[in-house]
């Protein structure tokens, strides 16, 4: 198991994390419940809390100091994901059904809601007022560069620095708060929280980067949702936004994304468009870029086993399949 | 202006939190901006800061230490009401168009989920522990209450302690904590701190009473959305759980409610069934009864003028038209 091989290093931290979520988001309502076990099952990689966890390694701290900080991060991303598959009316996520397509989009809201107060409510129970600050601000960002978006969304005339922008906002930022988190509750000093900030940012970038190539390149099986899904809502992720550039094709890109509605033949012409151009290996290089940056931002002063694993995350993500 | 006449011992606070509410709702995202602008100019009658402030006045607190309380109790209050407008797929409330038939549904969840952030943001930025517990545990609470509402929706078998389990999560726990902050703000002692949350809690039980009653008796140009609102949307409310009680056309109102797809003609039939009983009156009553409670849980020791304003809007929610 990838998730094993790469987060070896806090593995029981993340074992415990699991218990500690299952128990979190116990509901006196029935469905709240269902809800959130159906979330907690879809799983995921648990990237963010095993981040904080890597960075937390860095310093003495005990795991009962570190362990709300964590499970506040991964409730914020799951409310995030459970909101974003009501907006873009998801069926499916890493191949199990959506919450709103199970129960619908009224329970789904409210549990985005409930979980976002749950996360809050661990972090004021435990005075914790670093996470407590930069988490809120950090959904408030989130929030923004998801509105950019769909502001964005089908404007065939926007810039790539758009779209760094936007992903910046929507991904790369928590998972840089997440790794300073970590830092700080390792008791780094400022440059070397700044430092686990950065590498946190490239590594959001790039993981954000390469999750609009799949969109593109693989199969809906592999990524457990639609293929050309970002595409068909007006989303124009960067392989998008290079063809629109470069392609010969690039005034039937344009055409067929300005008309909004898109049947299927109509997506699969533009992804083979952008399959047609230089898109790919072009994004894929700069996801490269942002890896290398993420690797030349690592606090020198980190242990080895740490810096050891955060650079593996580093090669993961820059060879991810889903 | 009536809110001037109920709230007027706390006019001036009133007038610094509409100030403060101007500024917070800021963001670097115009779209984000106008909608908070929007929300803002909706209004409201800014009844649970009103409460909060009248509670304080009970000790002799610093308005600058008070604010912020009452900024995140309002910020989260227009949360709440963004993200109910988008479930109940509202297109007016208080005679104004909701933000989601304004902007959309996308922009309108991401704006909730941003006030939300943005309360808890200002109550960590000035180390509110107290209202971050108070307040994180309400929504969560909040949620159970609207999730409950959903199961209960058309379901015709309930009984009348459904809907005050209902109503008291969905709506008399928020302006019982909003009292019971005030009260914590004031420095009052705790069997005083729990009668003001008690008077909260009766005035909210009166005050959704009074809603629901208002959704069968009024206009809709009075009370600025469609009238038979609840009643479309399969949410049973305490005057048409009597009349599914008592009404001798008991058997057809289950019949249109189970159908659950009511169009227009088939709502005003149910209204009429429930207009036909003793349902308003009963309605009133208990409303009428729960006011009595509020105004005897008043702490004896609260200041003559902070006690008679609080007993005024106990009056004023006895005979509200809106």
């Amino acid at each position: 198991m990838v998730q094993q091989e790469i987060f070896g290093l806090v593995q029981d931290e993340l074992s415990l994390l699991e218990n500690e979520l299952a128990a979190i988001i116990q509901s006196e309502d029935d469905i709240m419940t269902d809800m959130g076990i159906h979330l907690l099952r879809a799983g995921g990689k648990r990237l963010r809390p095993a981040l904080y966890f890597l960075g937390a390694k860095a310093g003495k701290g005990n795991l009962a100091d570190q362990m709300p900080a964590a499970v506040a991060i991964e409730l914020i991303h799951m409310a995030t994901l459970v909101h974003d598959d009501v907006l873009d009316n998801a069926s499916t996520r890493r191949n199990l059904i959506t919450a709103n397509a199970k129960w619908g989009d009224h329970p789904s809201v409210l549990t985005g809601d409930y979980l976002f107060a749950k996360a809050f409510l661990l972090l004021a129970a435990n005075n914790h007022k670093a996470a407590l600050s930069i988490l809120t601000k950090e959904i408030c960002t989130i929030c923004e560069g998801e509105i950019g978006q769909i502001r964005d969304s089908y404007r065939v005339m926007q810039c790539k620095e758009d779209y760094f922008v936007r992903i910046g906002k929507k991904t790369a930022g928590f998972i840089a708060v997440s790794c300073q988190l970590g830092a700080l509750a390792a008791g780094l000093s400022a440059a070397e929280v700044e430092g686990m900030y950065q590498y946190g940012y490239a590594v959001g970038m790039a993981f954000q980067i390469t999750d609009d190539i799949l969109d593109v390149t693989a199969s809906s099986e592999k990524i457990g949702k639609p293929a050309g899904n970002d595409l068909k809502q007006g989303v124009l992720t960067l392989p998008v936004l290079y063809a629109l550039e470069q392609s010969s094709h690039s005034e039937e890109l344009k055409s067929i994304i300005t008309a909004k509605d898109m049947p299927e033949e109509k997506v699969r012409r533009c992804l083979d468009i952008v399959r047609g151009t230089e898109a790919v290996e072009y994004s894929y290089q700069i996801a490269t870029d942002y890896l290398e940056t993420a690797r030349k931002s690592l606090p020198d002063s980190l242990p080895g086993e740490v810096r050891a694993a955060l650079q593996t995350i580093a090669d993961f993500i820059g060879v991810r399949q889903n």
